[in-house]
């Protein structure tokens, strides 16, 4: 049959279910560079505003994966785990997860990204360790998983070429928060990493792409369902981002803040939440959890982390300080009634530690840490955060853009829950 | 103020409206090559699906215009007038429509497009003359319209290049049929050839691109607002295109209807339309109609038609007949219910008598003549058309589709009235 773009596009505009072989073609095309981005990205707005039902979203994915090759593990009966996060802000937790899990009886071949935006990106803040690598070749990364248990490294070139190709794509096309364009970008990165089991973290909230737990739930199903529908065992949480998961945003701060946790201490957030995924992805893949609390206190993740830092070429011991501590104080007394995360991340993106575009390098030493959650009561004079930055010009509107996103009121406001379901 | 195309992008997606600054800089970019082709593809799907308001509308029209020039009449009082028609099946109105206009005390000067898809083009229809040339540069524009009072010719380069970029853009992306994009693309030219009244035929029906009376006032509404809005006097007509105008469809054959109608004869809808037309317009620029009909009747728009196929070098002498000719008789007895106009435009691409893409060549001598209209008593046998091609071959499935696209009936259907409003 000939292959029609603009009748595609048209059907999906209004509103029609597209054919598996219509996807597979745009996806096949759109990967060999024979059908032009600027019909990518017509179709990726109508998909935006018109959807994709369950078996649509389930073809694009797989169309995805199929457009490179898959990872290969030796066959001797290993489970092979991962989790994902949609992304948030001071999100520290694959760093933590990776090697926890590590302890137990199954692999972690984790394949994570780069931060855009607000939220940052679990391989920048690696990279705040010196040496540190995330650029491993297929062999290497069976090498490291097979030798550490596990290991955090970019996607290489052969997994999912599409979805690298389509993510950028979207990223200037305002195409980015759209439920089956998420999933089949995160799903066909995971299946080419041939998991036995997923555990997604959804997350909703004021510093997390869905702003609401309808959304999050909305694209946890369409995760869970395209998943399963393709052989991965797959589940999810739904957690809040209503504020910073845990103190530090930025990223040699939330890597002191993993070691600060690996050593048993840090906030409890963050150890809570790793492991609620933890024992979500354990039971997901059949594997009895054991004395995952234990592995956290008693230093064998911490043994864990400092074998994959040393595979990956990582030096802890050369780890860098942050930049210039200052405090930021609060202006009134009350109690902290909201946190503008996304706020708090382009206070970051300001200070040379995120990026706006791809391209742009990273400051690891500028960084915050919220000495306050939601719910706590303050004076007025008392720290709210702590900023780093060797930029004396660029504190000053830092400090009041923190100030500004951290709202404060005189009633007290119910607690948050961070695990929603 | 910083230019984030993607922002722009997503204020529209999320069904907010734009700003006149950044509608102006989107097509200022898009123009001058600094806005990519897959950002301008992603903004008109989402305008497409969330539309533009009025304002909008008229300063995406403007930025159209502004991204060319204007064409410079004398200052000697006459009044520029021209009509546009949104397209149909076996549409020659305006071949009839600009001699006659230029037979009373205005100027046409007609600036044109060619055929894409089903309908066929005013240019194209033209070409079957030989040596009738649609290319004339601006000066020679201004020296016909002089000499003649009226001409039909292509855009030059420097009337809206926005929009000949953009409608190349919308054809391959399934963004054509969206009210402001259309009402900015009509009007951008019609504003860039200086006029002083404009009258647009806008169609509805199975041989249209707007298939209800609903979406035809809706999108005569956005013209005639935009055009008053920038300082033309606008009028409309909705016109039905339930069945093709006139008898023939295709190149040749309808210049041929057109000399019959010129002599006073040929199909009573053409003619009535094209009077319908030429009086709103003369209204419009203040001008007081005379003797339209008799001006058709006693050879004076002949005399003009003949004068500006001259101009623009044609010959009428040399005009070729149209390929073999074959009848397509009916299957069964009845009444016409309904014509499927859009695939009769179908069966004339398919003899290589249009294009589906704006590079292939024209074959000007095949062609249909639709003996029947809707309403009328046909017998068994009895001839539906008159199909004109000389391949064999292509002339069997014609004549199935032709026989296909004529819907006959046991009942009377009840009869369309031409001119909606």
């Amino acid at each position: 049959m000939a292959f029609h773009p603009a009748q595609i596009i048209a059907q999906k505009r209004d509103g029609l279910a597209l054919g598996d072989d219509q996807i597979r073609e745009v996806i096949d095309r759109f990967s060999d560079g024979t059908l032009p981005e600027y019909q990518m990205a017509a179709l990726a707005m109508a998909i935006f505003l018109q959807g994709m039902d369950a078996r649509e979203t389930t073809t694009l994915t797989r169309s995805m994966l199929e457009s490179g090759s898959t990872l290969q593990w030796p066959q001797d009966g290993s489970l092979y785990v991962d989790k994902h996060s949609t992304g948030g802000i001071g999100d520290k937790v694959s760093l933590l997860l990776a090697p926890l899990l590590a302890c137990q009886d199954v692999r972690v071949p984790m394949i994570s990204g780069r931060g855009l935006g607000p939220t940052g990106g679990t391989l920048d803040k690696l990279e705040s360790i010196p040496g540190f690598r995330t650029d491993l070749s297929e062999t290497e990364i069976q090498q490291v998983v097979a030798d550490v248990g596990c290991l955090i490294t970019g996607a290489t070139d052969s997994l999912a070429p599409a979805d690298r190709k389509l993510y950028a794509l979207r990223d200037v096309t305002g195409t980015v928060p759209s439920v089956p364009l998420i999933t089949a970008s995160i799903l066909s990165k995971k299946l080419a990493a041939n998991l036995d089991a997923l555990v997604l973290d959804v997350k909703w909230g004021s510093g997390a792409f869905m702003k609401t737990p309808d959304q999050a739930r909305s694209l946890a199903d369409s995760l869970v369902t395209t998943g399963t529908q393709l052989g991965l065992a797959t589940t999810a949480l739904i957690s809040d981002m209503n504020q910073p998961l845990g103190r530090a945003v930025g990223n040699l701060v939330e890597v002191l803040e993993v070691l600060d946790l690996l050593k048993g201490k840090g906030p409890a957030d963050v150890r809570e939440l790793t492991l609620r995924l933890a024992e979500e992805v354990l039971k997901k893949a059949g594997c009895p959890a054991e004395s995952l609390e234990d592995d956290l206190a008693n230093g064998r993740a911490m043994e864990r982390f400092e074998k994959m830092v040393r595979a990956q070429g990582g030096d802890l011991e050369a780890l860098p300080e942050p930049a210039e501590p200052g405090e930021v104080v609060s202006a009134s007394a009350g109690y902290i009634d909201s946190i503008a995360s996304e706020q708090l991340g382009h206070v970051v993106i300001s200070l040379g530690g995120g990026r706006q575009v791809m391209s742009e390098p990273i400051d690891p030493l500028v960084g915050i840490e919220i000495l306050v959650r939601i719910g706590d009561r303050v004076e007025q004079d008392q720290p709210l955060a702590r900023l780093y930055t060797d930029d004396a010009e660029a504190r000053l509107a830092a400090n009041e853009a923190i100030r500004n996103a951290i709202s404060i009121t005189d009633t007290t406001p119910s607690p948050l829950s961070l695990v929603v379901e």
